[in-house]
């Protein structure tokens, strides 16, 4: 679901976009290309090696418990020098709702992936809201905030010009530092979940509010 | 220094205080007592049980590690019956900065107070900011929130009304649900502290935007 709003999203804007996944026949991709009424043209569908060897910019969209398997599927080579945008968190559902978080505390996902792939550049950014307001941020009432993590300084300019601002439309970026503050923005989501249970909806984010 | 915040903020207002801490003649007790100006014949200091003792609402305000054995001290039977409102957070500094949380996850400190003092009705609140917005909210530009967590509902009317909204003046009040909610609120603070790494000031709180 993170993975076809956000490639609706760039396909939408005029980018090309290959969505990766187990099998090059995926029904869900499918679905997703069959769906789509603007620009199809520049949308297409692979295995996630094809979609790593296509694109300049990379999006994991994964669940967290699969990334690194996925990301092993999409091949060391071909997602090394790139910039990953890393979306997933290591949400574990397997004790029931709400979820528990299997990495946490002394470690995170975004850690994880950036040590298992060191020639890619990880972004961990657009993991703490739902996959709509991500890409449509002006949905809310009001100015919110956007974090942002990763030990590449180039790569983050990167991702918040293109993809934050311009492509998505964020107004409020904070860039947390290195790849470790991934810890904070995962973390968020236990309080993420008991929000959205409280509220009822999804349809919310946080506004770091500062000083007058 | 939470303590005292809260403490100067309610004698401010007329209320009666008494400070605890593990000896009567402590000097952080005696020198919050000297510094007062307004009301300073309502402000009084002694042994956490004699502030348990005096106090018809409770204020945890002491650091995560130490919070049961200064609840200890306060006395299970001093404390029964009244509400405690828990301030602390489970941050442990002993591998450095940023801290880790010693609690996660799977249980929360908010929990293990409310297990260990089960007639006790614990409020979890005010632990997602810095103390001095904790009572002058209105020192942040534009609304933000504060979150509410407890199993006793008519505990948390009663804080909600008189100390959130009341006595410190707070607008958007989150009632997450029942004490393990406090999972969210304990597991916000490692975002807490690297957004203040990042801003390089205490002075923000996070507000919950909603959909226009």
């Amino acid at each position: 679901m993170v993975g076809t709003t956000i490639a609706t999203k760039l396909v939408s804007l005029g980018h090309e976009v290959v969505m990766g996944s187990r099998s090059a026949s995926n029904d869900k991709s499918a679905a997703w290309l069959a769906g789509l009424s603007a620009n199809a043209d520049k949308a297409s569908a692979g295995t996630f090696a094809d979609a790593a060897t296509f694109g300049e910019l990379l999006f994991n969209c994964t669940s967290g418990g699969a990334s690194l398997a996925a990301l092993n599927l999409a091949g060391t080579d071909n997602i090394a020098g790139k910039i990953l945008i890393d979306i997933a968190n290591p949400l574990d559902f397997s004790q029931g709702m709400p979820p528990r978080l299997s990495i946490s505390n002394d470690s995170s996902l975004g850690e994880q992936i950036q040590a298992a792939f060191p020639k890619t550049k990880v972004v961990k950014t657009l993991n703490t809201l739902s996959c709509e307001l991500m890409v449509e941020p002006s949905k809310l009432a009001g100015a919110h905030t956007i974090f942002m993590s990763g030990d590449d300084a180039e790569a983050k300019a990167t991702v918040e010009r293109t993809i934050l601002r311009e492509a998505f439309g964020w107004a409020d970026v904070i860039d947390l530092g290195d790849i470790s503050t991934a810890r904070g923005t995962e973390m968020f989501l236990p309080l993420w979940v008991r929000t959205w249970a409280a509220l009822g909806t999804a349809d919310f984010n946080i506004h770091v509010v500062r000083a007058k």
